[in-house]
């Protein structure tokens, strides 16, 4: 069965800057999609800031298995209580690839803990991706550098958490570096963030890019089911404790209580 | 000079259940903080759930170096700006070392971003200790185990992200292993949790766990001033790139605007 | 394409233990095999220490997606060059799964680069396995542990490098734990750590180790073609520069030149 | 007491090649031992490759807390009975700093079990170092990125292991990038690697290099007492098992035998 992705856009400056309405005139969101769709072994559709809970019921989640992720300007717009669906999901086994400027986004600062800050320019420079590791599944297919002639760059101190491991390594024409490609685990959730995808430059038509995002997805399809709820913990009573053991000292809990949260 | 420690107590099961109160008449915070002074390479304080601010106002947070959290019935009372005001000084630069039952908190929560569940059973049973990376500066002065003969059962698997070290890992006389020890990351600040501290045994009196925490204020102790923003996303303007380059294409951002969050 | 998997084995006690003999008639590497070709997905073979180049000839190696390694009384026997062979193939994107006493084979310490060390007692103990990680793909079908009655101890501190993931923990019946299932990544090669399988004992004969075994096969396997030379240093020529630039400054090499090694 | 280190040069060039002589007239080990014996917390001397025992007997190695290793030309000529030492030492909790062409030494690979590879060219351009991480204590007293107008290329991808933590991140100005200060752990020894310092330039008189390797040389310092025998397996006997245990199954090893290797 195809991999079912779900490409989430907040789907403003379409609307509202005539350089990103020309460069995707369908959203950056559709864009996305297209391009995952080229690829049999994925099953790509959109969701939107503007539909109903943001396009993302909890049932729509229940047959997600890979989220990606694109926000900008309305980061503050997203209800918490998708967010808080989101990273439930991300625990229980979903993907998710955040791009750009979802380093921002609600759900990408819950999943990392950390700032998620850097320093940026947006100046059309070019933009020049290193692989450092070789053969890694997200970099199937590529060299071992491609470019983008016009971006935006970010550059390092990335305030995020030492990634499992790194991927991609940016080069900028300005003169700063930026850990580009990121991989990370939460629960049962494989996270990637992918830096390309300034709005105003045509990046999501770019080949390698769209490559990126086709692995990218793959690689963070957890194909295992779902697990019901990834925050419980059980208690194991004494009387079926795996090895024979008698209750000593003192206690807080009578038998069968539900621990503090 | 001295490391300044605040150990931040949630003192509510000293006050409601009499071996607690009995075990730990002065508080476990302050059994902790009796046991970090006798080491006159820390100065360590204490603050509780109950004071105003819960003793964390801004002026105290930018005078400590490390913070320890014991947290289990109220971790639902600590307000959330206070939350937030502690991951803002982990960010910046200071320690924060969490506790047994703080694995729930909010601030290990945030701070992790995932479940950080695990399984449990309140037994008194035995927990051994093992060492997993010999010489670390957590374990300095440790033998390869010790024991802890009263202990409430924490499980694996524990809802966090893998660790850049794993120091401890525990095992329980009622079938069940866990990783004690946990080291991270995040932003400039240091983070350890340590499980044992069930508050109906005598743990904190124990001299190789009051050993791990005086070690662990130690390794998380960043000396480095405090980074005064640490969620600051600064623009580097184009005509003061560190290379000479030209702005092109297209744009959303006017000069000297901030960027989106 | 089914995974063209090698089973290692030293083969040296199914000939002068009774023991060994008795629960391996056709040796421990031909129980691996044939409990990995129960899957279709995989096809493996086997190869032995007696064998001419230990059955691991260049040849073969290029045809190989995933090495399985079971060594125990023999290490020192191993051919160098062969260990270098195995060493070049992983960095290439050969996958490894070391198994048990492999701990202290030549491959798995040059690959680990650390002493591999751990303590031990063999006593028919049991050992429960839990899961650290839900849902990782190794562990996909399993329950959050499972037992082996009969085995032998390994304890922490294990003298490995800190992993990108911490799969299992061990809990043994006499005290110990142990790291039981680890990743690591060492150039586009994945390896995979796993700890049962002493031969007195019918590990390899059960469900549940079996399954882990097919699992870290196909985690194990990178798709990409293996890279031709892992040890390349290329030069890149100034005047092949990326961005313009003209040589300065002193220098070592004419052009041309190999780098040193 | 001040941290004992070791700074190793292969003495080489500096005989060999007028620009380097005229660099570093003392060779470049004695300029980066004056540039830590600049701080009193320090106490740096040094040895080469041609002293006997490449001035690194048991006995020095054994006084020894942190080693710096500087090698190019001659890395084929260092002995492998002096690189296990050194590999013993850092195992048992001695730091080591592995500067530039070191990537490719002997001591390095082993610890690293990777092929250390890259790309490279000398063509004395422009390198900036990018911090990735604010107020690492390697990175103390450094701004947020530093340039050396002179300096040999060194490109990703990098053969190594993904790190403990990535600090420093290079931009160059041909158009490469490279990861360029990468912390590990191997036993109880850190370990630093850093790019910068071919021997053409004169990079060891920058003052922000002397301060990453002051820096460095306290980070990797462990003040724990080494580790006797890093390598020891130790038999834990069934008759002083931490819980009591009977024997039970087949045995390979009579009572009192030491383990395989």
């Amino acid at each position: 069965m195809a991999i079912r992705t779900v490409v989430w856009g907040e789907n403003v400056h379409e609307h509202k800057n005539r350089t990103v309405a020309e460069l995707y005139p369908r959203g950056m969101h559709q864009c996305i999609a297209d391009a995952l769709n080229a690829d049999p072994a994925i099953s790509a559709t959109t969701a939107t800031l503007q539909e109903a809970e943001h396009g993302l019921p909890a049932a729509r989640l229940a047959q997600t298995d890979v989220l990606i992720w694109w926000g900008h300007a309305a980061h503050g717009d997203v209800r918490d209580d998708v967010v808080d669906r989101v990273a439930d999901a991300v625990w229980g086994g979903m993907g998710l690839i955040v791009l750009h400027s979802g380093h921002f986004s609600k759900i990408f600062k819950k999943l990392m803990g950390a700032p998620c800050n850097l320093s940026w320019r947006e100046a059309g420079e070019r933009e020049r991706l290193w692989l450092t590791s070789r053969n890694h599944p997200i970099a199937a297919g590529l060299p071992d550098h491609f470019e983008l002639e016009n971006e935006e760059m970010y550059g390092d101190p990335f305030g995020v958490p030492d990634p499992l491991e790194t991927v991609f390594v940016s080069w900028f024409q300005g003169g700063e570096v930026f850990r580009s490609g990121l991989t990370y685990r939460r629960g049962a959730g494989n996270i990637f963030y992918f830096r390309p995808g300034h709005e105003t430059y045509p990046t999501y038509h770019d080949a390698n890019v769209q490559l990126v995002l086709r692995n990218s997805v793959k690689w963070a399809h957890n194909p295992a089911a779902r697990i019901a709820d990834p925050n419980a913990a059980p208690n194991r009573p004494v009387e079926s404790a795996l090895e024979p053991i008698t209750a000593r000292g003192g206690s807080l809990h009578v038998a069968g209580e539900e621990g503090f949260r």
